[in-house]
């Protein structure tokens, strides 16, 4: 397995000076939101509710840098959810990243971009895709663009257990991204893969310290701390049920995972600078 | 890369003893309705109004055993879609496969195959998987299943230029397969992979070739043709747009698919037998 990253010219570099070399306006806009609202938080709201998502939405908004969304998990999902994601978007400041995993031809992905219910492509600012249809995925996704802007992140690296997404398939996903840098804003991984400080590393299945006995879920998800893997080279964290099931409500744990990956953040620029 | 299985056994065996031995109650449908319609073709219809896909359903439904969609892509889509398709498929006897390819953690495709606005699990004879994210993803399609008998095909190969599934990837797909043949009921791929024969293999970007060329190497290599994929132990072709862009109309055009293929699969159990 590829050996992380410890590129001191990426890791000691701050968020404001990244947004200066980034190849993606989205990539831009994803650094300058962090550091006006210094959080590297993003929350993932897997609810099947769209008043649900809503209003978690709002309460964490002030918090976050990113909000994560399943849409094709709400029942009752009408294009007013997505004007009114968009509407608190604008009002907290963080980008709407759909976590679709598209994972089809290039030809099939552009029609699920574009077109459907959720003409996801003019509606949200993120989207992901896993490099195994090989790359025209990027094409097709690309040819799924309709005016609106949308930066793309690769699933170079998953945190689930006995994921594929691993050695040359990784070593294949990073090479793709830098070879379509004008589109590809970074990575979803459990760690720093690119040596351009422009790419954006966003990690889930992060966890404040979990207790020895809840370290996976039945499911096999596995996690890791804020500062663990902000250490390691990821830059932005992504936490969900850990926030959204929180005993004394959303915004309050936000709160923690804020403090925590931010913390995390300016202690690896610090100490990588020695 | 792993060689093709030149299994005597899988591929001399016919449909009929075939679903015998099939662990899936989905699998020995697909064998069964293959056998009664004499036909291994599966069309896939990737229009974007449901009025054209429940068109082209009807016009091509008695020449098919499978129908795959990607319902996604619908911008009218309702209940009523799957309703008038699920009507379409018991008036001419095809399975519905919706070509969703599942690509995240179990707990997410949980939600994604059971709930949201297409209620999925609910609705369909066939859905797949990639093996990216581990075997978690088949424990929560799994999770997802909710009285509704649905058969679960992995992608273990894809037809596409520089596809990652290929070599470890691909291997353990099939093993992740053989240990789940209580749902996992075959595989998308180029070529027969497993060597239990309940287990389908079904193969995409199947086109016929152009009529008058010469049967060379050359031109085998370019198409894969019903008769190369059915020889290399595929079992169902599928065909998107050869046929719902043909000139004469879909009917025509899948006439000639269903015969070629089925005279491949014919040829392949004589053959093999001796």
């Amino acid at each position: 397995s590829r050996p992380p990253v410890l590129n001191t010219e990426v890791l000691s570099m701050s968020f404001e000076e990244r947004a200066r070399v980034s190849k993606t306006s989205m990539g831009r806009r994803l650094f300058q939101v962090m550091v006006a609202k210094q959080t590297n938080l993003c929350v993932s709201a897997d609810v099947t509710k769209a008043s649900e998502l809503l209003r978690i939405a709002d309460q964490v908004g002030p918090y976050i840098c990113v909000l994560k969304t399943h849409i094709d998990i709400l029942e009752d999902f009408t294009v007013d959810t997505w004007r009114e994601l968009q509407r608190l978007a604008n009002k907290h400041n963080f980008l709407l990243f759909e976590d679709r995993k598209y994972a089809d031809i290039g030809n099939t992905v552009q029609m699920q971009f574009q077109q459907g219910i959720y003409r996801t492509s003019q509606n949200v600012d993120i989207v992901n895709a896993h490099m195994v249809p090989g790359p025209g995925i990027i094409d097709g996704l690309k040819a799924g663009l309709v005016g609106h802007d949308v930066g793309l992140l690769l699933l170079a690296e998953m945190s689930s257990d006995g994921s594929l997404a691993t050695g040359s398939y990784t070593d294949a996903t990073v090479k793709a991204a830098e070879a379509n840098c004008d589109f590809v804003m970074g990575f979803i991984a459990q760690r720093g893969l690119s040596k351009h400080p422009g790419m954006i590393t966003m990690t889930p299945g992060v966890k404040l310290a979990p207790p020895g006995s809840a370290r996976k879920d039945q499911l096999g998800q596995q996690y890791n701390t804020p500062e663990g893997v902000v250490a390691r080279g990821s830059d932005v964290i992504i936490v969900g049920r850990g926030i959204i099931t929180a005993k004394e409500g959303p915004a309050a744990e936000c709160l923690k995972y804020r403090e925590a990956g931010w913390k995390a953040y300016l202690k690896r620029v610090r100490s990588s600078k020695l």
